[in-house]
This record gives C-alpha cells, sequence and structure tokens, in this order.
C-alpha cells in the first residue's frame, strides 16, 4: 500500500485548483464544446457545467452514485406547452443544483452543496411523441425494445414517460436533487420507478479506471473513448431537433451471485471473453488490447469463445454499429434477501440500427445468460444541452 | 465556489502520503490507543488499521456508505466454541477486507481494493448472553430497548443475534465486504435485516463536518469528541470482558418531509432548538457553542423550547449522561413511492443507564415525534478491538 497521490501529483499541476478543475474540466471538455464557459472559470473544481451542446451526464465519468427515476405524464400534461412549462422549471432548478445552490422553492437549501460533480440527464418516453404537435417529432430509430426470449420485464422497472438521471460524487446530494425535481414536476407528472446505483470508477491509486460491476468484471472496456469522432458518430443524433441529443436505453439485469461463484475462474474468464485480473481481452495483456477474434489455442478452440460476452457484444459483429454504454451496480433487499445487479444504461444515436440487432445476438447466444436476467426495460429520447439564454427540451417543444 | 483544497493545504502538512494519513490516523489515533501501528505507517493513507483497543469504526468519522446486517445464530450455533469458530473467521476476513485484500476464498478478489477507509464493526445480540457459559456474560446496563410510545416497530427490522456494520468510502466496496462476512457465516447464522445507509462528513470545500440529515438538519453537534476523556467515559465500557467494549442501540427512523416542509424555517429551528443554517443553538451563534438552557426572548418564552430536541436530548436534562450518537440517512423505495429517514446509532457504555431515560424523555415530549416514527430497534454489545495475535470476541469466548 502507498499513500493515496494528491491530485497535483494526479494531474501534474501546481495549484489545486487548477488540479481539481481538471478532474472534472476533462468530462465538460469531453461532452460539451470546446466553448463551454468552465474553461474560463477553473475555480469551479468539482463542479460540473450544466451547459453545453450535449447533457454534461452523457459523457462525463459513470458518477459514484445515480438515481434514475421514470414519470408519467398526468393526464393534465396533454401539449407541448404543458411539456416545455415543465421543462423550463427543470432547467432552473439544473443551473442551480449543478452549481450547488438551493433551487428555487428548495424546502433543504442547506443540502444543496457543491463540488459533488452533480449532472443531470432527462429524457422524454415515448409517450411524448404521441402528444398533439409531437407526433411527427418521434425520432429516427426511437423505438421501445421488444421483449428478449431471456427477459422477465417486471412492470415496475419498465417504461416511463420521462426520466431524471442525477449522479455526483455523494449520495445525499443525489436524493437531495431529486427530490426537489419530483416535487417541481408534481403538477405535471408522477413517479413510476426509480433505480438506484454506485460505480466506482478510481482505482486504489486514486486514478480513473473503467469499473468493475458486482460479479467483478471489468465492465465497459469496449466502450468508444468520448471525445473522438467515434465516440460523437455513436453516440450523439444529427435528426433534427434531436440533433446534439442522443437515446437512452435503461436495463435492469439481475445478476446470481451464487450459482456465478460456483464457476471456476477461467470458467467465469472464457463466458465473458476477457480477464478477470485486468479485463483484457484473453487475446490481450492489457484492457484496451482489441479482440483477436480468430485466434485459437493448441486444441484448435477459439480463444475467444464463440458464445462468450465480449465476442458477441464487439462491433465487428454488429456491422462495425457501436453504443456508448455504461453501468451502475446496485443491490435490493426484500428483507434478508438481497438482489444484486446492474443498472445498464446504452447511449446510441439510433436504437433500431445499433442497439437492437446486438441486443437480439446476446438474447440469442451470450453465455451469461445463464446468470443474468434483464427484469426492467425503458427507452428515452435525450435532448441535446441547453446554453444560458436557452432550457432543456426547447428544440422539440417549441 | 473556489476550488477544492488539496490535502495538504488543509492538514498544513509537506508530503501528499503524511496528509492523507493525517485524514484517517486521526480517526485511528482517535478511537485507539496511542501505541496504535498505523502511526508507524504514515503511508497506509485512507485505509483504517483494524487492530487497537478498540473496534477502530466507532471513533471514526461517520462512513459515506455504510450496511448494517443482522444475522440470527443457527440451531446448530450454540454454544461459544461455534461462535468462536465464526469470530475467528471474521478476524482474518476484516484484517484482509481492511487493508484492500481479498479475504480468504473470495470469490470476487478484484472487488478487494485499498484505500476506500472500510471498516468492520461486529456486535453481539442479547441471544448470544443465553448460551452455555455465557449467561454470567450479559454486560451490565445491556438491555433490549422497550418500546416507546411512538415507536412502530417491524420485525423486519428489528433484533438480531449478531451484527456487521460495514463502512467505507466507496459503495461497491462495503457491499463486497458484507457479500464475504455474510457468506463465511453461513455455516452459523443468517441474516434477518439489512439496513444500506450514507452519511456526507465533507462540507463543499472538502473540510470535515458534522454533516446532514435529510430534514437538513446538522446532526450530531452534541457529541463527545473522539479522543476526549469524556469520550472515553461515554462510550468505553470498564465491565469485564467487555472492557474496551461498548453497546450499540440501532433505530429505524422514518421522516415524514412532506409534512416537516409545510413547516416555516422558524418552525423547524424552533422545533429542534437549533438553526438550520450552521446548527448552532438558538442561544448561539456557531455549532459548536453549549446550549444557553435558561435563555427567553423579548415574550418571556425559552429561546430553547421546553419540547426542542436539543433541549431534551441535552445531557444537562439526563443526569449529565451523555451518549455518542451516528446517523446514516436512508432511503427505501416501494415502487414508485420512497420512504427516507435515519438509522440512528448511538454508543454508550450502558445502555440502561445513559441510553433508556434520554429515549424515555424524547419519547414523552419531543417536539420531533410529530414528524418522526420509530420502525425498527436493536441493541448489540460491541467486543473490544484486536491485536495482531488476537481475535474479535476473544474476552468474551475464551
Amino acid at each position: 500500500m502507498t499513500g493515496k497521490p494528491s491530485r497535483r501529483q494526479l494531474f501534474g499541476y501546481a495549484g489545486a485548483a487548477a488540479a481539481g478543475a481538471a478532474v472534472t474540466g476533462g468530462a465538460v471538455a469531453l461532452g460539451n464544446s470546446s466553448s463551454d464557459p468552465a474553461s474560463a472559470q477553473p475555480a469551479a473544481a468539482r463542479t460540473i457545467d450544466p451547459y453545453g451542446d450535449h447533457q454534461p451526464g452523457i459523457a462525463a465519468a459513470s458518477p459514484k452514485h445515480a438515481e434514475l427515476v421514470a414519470l408519467n405524464l398526468l393526464p393534465s400534461t396533454d401539449d407541448q406547452a404543458a411539456l416545455g412549462r415543465l421543462l423550463r422549471l427543470w432547467t432552473k432548478d439544473i443551473v442551480a443544483l449543478s452549481a450547488g445552490r438551493p433551487a428555487l422553492g428548495d424546502t433543504a437549501p442547506e443540502l444543496a452543496v457543491a463540488n459533488v460533480a452533480l449532472t443531470v440527464t432527462v429524457g422524454f418516453g415515448p409517450k411524448v411523441f404521441t402528444l398533439p404537435g409531437l407526433t411527427a417529432k418521434k425520432p429516427r430509430g426511437f423505438s421501445a425494445v421488444p421483449a428478449m426470449s431471456h427477459d422477465r420485464l417486471q412492470p415496475q422497472w419498465s417504461g416511463g414517460d420521462l426520466l431524471l438521471l442525477v449522479g455526483a460524487d455523494d449520495p445525499v446530494s443525489v436524493v437531495h436533487a431529486v427530490r426537489r425535481l419530483v416535487a417541481d414536476a408534481a403538477p405535471f407528472a408522477r413517479p413510476v420507478w426509480r433505480q438506484t446505483g454506485f460505480w466506482n470508477g478510481t482505482g486504489s491509486d486514486g486514478k480513473p479506471v473503467t469499473g468493475r460491476n458486482l460479479f467483478g468484471q471489468v465492465d465497459g472496456s469496449g466502450n468508444p473513448a468520448p471525445g473522438t469522432p467515434e465516440f460523437d458518430s455513436t453516440v450523439w443524433s444529427t435528426d433534427g431537433w434531436l440533433t446534439g441529443g442522443t437515446t437512452l436505453v435503461v436495463r435492469r439485469i439481475t445478476m446470481n451471485l451464487d450459482t456465478w461463484d460456483e464457476l471456476t475462474r477461467s470458467e467465469q474468464e472464457r463466458a465473458v471473453g476477457r480477464t478477470l485480473s485486468n479485463g483484457a481481452p484473453l487475446t490481450g495483456s492489457v484492457e484496451q488490447d482489441d479482440l483477436d477474434l480468430e485466434k485459437r489455442d493448441a486444441e484448435g478452440r477459439l480463444v475467444i469463445a464463440e458464445t462468450s460476452h465480449a465476442r458477441l457484444s464487439h462491433h465487428s459483429t454488429n456491422d462495425g454499429r457501436r453504443i456508448f454504454r455504461k453501468g451502475l451496480n446496485y443491490v435490493q433487499d426484500t428483507g434478508a434477501t438481497r438482489e444484486s445487479g446492474l443498472i445498464f444504461l446504452s447511449y446510441q444515436a439510433d436504437i433500431v440500427s445499433q442497439f437492437l440487432p446486438l441486443l437480439a445476438r446476446l438474447d440469442a447466444a451470450d453465455a451469461l445468460n445463464e446468470w443474468t436476467t434483464t427484469i426492467g426495460s425503458a427507452v428515452f429520447a435525450i435532448p441535446p444541452g441547453f446554453r444560458e439564454d436557452g432550457w432543456l427540451g426547447r428544440t422539440l417543444l417549441t
């Protein structure tokens, strides 16, 4: 064990404020345009700028804590004007909460704290595109996910007309922000499900890492890197009002840790196609090595097995189409019984062409299906970001 | 907003490793004897030493995340020898997990990570003192808490023969450690309830703070400070095998945020007797000011009201007897409905003389009873710590 390096050691900056800005500045710069005002405010440290071309929580590193709330529209929220009133309100809330300031009417203003890397991501469910005036605005490739043969979908984790996804380094801040946003939505929409998750994207040495799910696997290695052209073309829509936005598929996946633990490590690694120790493909040595899908062992078997998760989810088997996936671990207790799993988040410009073929292939053959079951599913169109003079959803709702 | 200060700024040390050690070294040094080996290992940074006169999680700062698991003994765990086997096993697990090493037989060894300030606190419930050979070892003043008039106790949050309390800065580490400890207990005991909580003891500027509950109140101001004679006499037992240990009362308290929010801020402050802004007594200006219980306002009313929580829980109204309280916020979702509350932890050498009179007084008159309801209650004797050549519970079980 060694001492945790200070930020200035990690980032090589001379000043603590500059180093702090580098931590989140990366996320902001990656997710938003280079004209982002955060670059002129290095003192903002662990505050993530809410403004930009894109909602900032998407490209940002996975938050330590997150809560997803799906809401259904009340019958009276029956047109785009009503929805616009809610979205203007949420925009003001988001600007305040991101900065650690209480939102208007905050009943626990002291719980609004700065420097917790809080982000709020908002999405529109399928129902929104049935409202008068919005039926022609349904994005290209925005589709509900059909039930797969291995799915055991439960209504209480599925669907929803609106999404709030709040992430932060501190769970109190997440709970407080969600409470404010849900309270302000009360005249317009009511929660139908809530999912709480957590992720550890920091190594023991304080450096960013991909993170692990509760099977112990490094989870998310194959992702396109935020800031690259590949990421941009994978994630950001160029379709009308959604330009600069994206779509999100939320899947709640239970993981049977008890039966998984009955496997040997090599059986576990063969099911995934990657090592447990560092997430490297079984044909490579480090996590970011690309897969060699042709390589065979001495007995002539494919090293990355036909049914391995890594092979079946590799973009080369998906006509080169990618997704950007993020995971949140969850535990759900019923009395003394604990269920463990993953809240799987897939961002892509187009669900039909990028996500559905991948999902169908995994459903048909993924070795992991023996230990995982999807019990919830929902889709949302994620509008682009907003500027100081704008508001979230304006390109759709005006 | 300003940049988050680096540790070296906060602690005024020249080296990052030394500063890191100061963060947790404080907790260790406060909670344990001055011969604690941590003082010779400044590089241990965010790792809390498992060895010492006391279990280290008690005096340590509240963890960001914690899980409490109560277990009931299986019928075959019917004597102190069987219990001793479990406690020896847990001791080895705790030593490994605290250092970020996988425990023996760990099925997800990569989830054991260092530098997350992980602590494990173990306790014995009342049933333990009914086992052959242990009936005479029931600690002085160790008593179940009788149901209070405002309690609405639910069996699923109450009782238990053994307690595991795992805290860390990272929730994945908490979940992993609990899984290992519960798995190793399987031949001996089975979980009966689990409670998950969180706390934010770090201010926006990175400095330690008391922290707030979900009403937004600063919660825990009146505590004796770890490392003081007052803390030692409040918390540590001097009774036979429990010497260096303590007792813990766990209360699960729901908080009705909706009706609480209907109050004005001054009504909220009057119910508590402290300001919301910084937790100062209504008769003072900063959090650590002592209460002036005689002070009256211009109308002759007591400034700290008769029924205020701060007055009724003040040690001067409890024959000078104190407790050491720690809180963990929780949220519990049932479908779309969220319950919010506090997992209240009270440490004291003697439940009967220190805790019960306080509780009875609060039950009779505390203004907060209108917005809070206790739904779970449990008590545990917390054995002293252990040294490199020892094991947890040895003073009781041999």
